[in-house]
């Protein structure tokens, strides 16, 4: 099997565990596949990224460039969320537009022959920049359940009208599906949830064998049915 | 309330979730302290920090000297896991005797008078490195649970001797006790169970409403009892 590639966006003040859940999962080892079936690159706008935590502070390993170059040959591409306002500032940025632009182009790029599968996945609030990208219409989708309504505003935004998305609610990820291109769409509920659904990434490339290591190695369980009522 | 500061040691190839998982929960606004009751500072031997996966690259917000100088300050101190090899060759190392050094110091200082409490919480492995520095003789103890005979050989080999510890498995993690100077030693087990012990953190210093909606935000059920079986 080739390296599946992972790109992940980082952005000032995005949710660390959003993006380090993913990142851990997709960079085990595992009896499948040693060394990891997954090579994850960071990108940003910017050579320093604090999260939201001022704890986090990142250095990426590839500029927002770079990566918008060589797009076609990345099979997955992670985009964390981050509080609403973070998210709803970020859209109206010149950096916000690009990422717009670079996952409507990321979703309308046919999967690599190599690797045969190419998914998009959102975490948290990163569902809603999904949205403001205008490829969620007409979908089944989720986020944050704190966020469910920014989530239906800003879709029905960049719809013009009536986005038509389906919210699932209390579901630890939605599969959105796929699109004309042949790329899923998988968005992960809220910040943990990422951990989840990038451990049925690692299903969907490497296999059941290489997932359960991994779950087994982070010690987390994979919650696939809804998350507890709190 | 006083501010509760937590101070997160970060080393080359250390384990991303093991510390970013707690630096989240640790980082949560919540209904009974608006700002976050807690605040977070990294330090490192190192200006800049690559964790076990090469995509994420930290740069630290102290030094490890000025953490040392002004250890009487912070209230926590979180300890990440790694490989083992990662893990034995750091405490072969002066940095790993600088920290062995540090850490046996924290647990000799009683806690601030402003917060009456002081936590030594390891997360995966980093419990193996609170053994290097001999400060879990004696107690009921946890690790990943793939490196529960790691925790043992470097504690016995600590003590010169029978370290005496009593090795729990299966826990989400376990409350190693009180020092003598009334500090608390936390063992969380592998990696995503650093999550659940810093949940108990935050119910320990703010409360049980802040810990159940810094759960609720990252969504994540809290797992005290024992993890699944594989």
């Amino acid at each position: 099997m080739p390296t599946i590639k992972v790109a992940v966006y980082l952005y000032p003040n995005a949710d660390a565990l959003d993006f380090t859940g993913p990142i851990e999962i997709l960079s085990t080892s595992g009896p499948a596949f040693t060394p990891c079936p997954f090579e994850v690159t960071t990108f940003a706008h910017h050579e320093r990224v604090a999260s939201a935590s001022p704890a986090l502070v990142y250095t990426p390993n590839a500029s927002f460039a770079s990566v918008a170059d060589s797009l076609q040959d990345y099979d997955v591409l992670v985009v964390p969320g981050g509080l609403p306002a973070t998210i709803t500032d970020l859209v109206e940025t010149d950096e916000g537009r690009e990422l717009a632009a670079l996952l409507a182009r990321f979703v309308a790029t046919p999967p690599r022959s190599e690797t045969g599968k190419r998914v998009l996945l959102s975490v948290c609030t990163g569902a809603v920049l999904l949205a403001a990208a205008g490829v969620l219409q007409r979908r089944s989708v989720t986020t944050h359940h704190w966020a469910l309504d920014l989530l239906q505003d800003v879709a029905d935004k960049a719809a013009g009208g009536k986005s038509d998305i389906n919210i699932v609610t209390r579901d630890r990820w939605v599969d959105a599906g796929l699109t004309e291109a042949g790329v899923r769409i998988i968005n992960a509920a809220g910040v943990t949830s990422g951990i989840d659904a990038s451990l049925w990434v690692v299903g969907h490339f490497a296999g059941e064998e290489q997932k359960k290591w991994t779950a087994e190695c982070a010690e987390f369980e994979p919650r696939d049915a809804a998350w507890g009522v709190f």
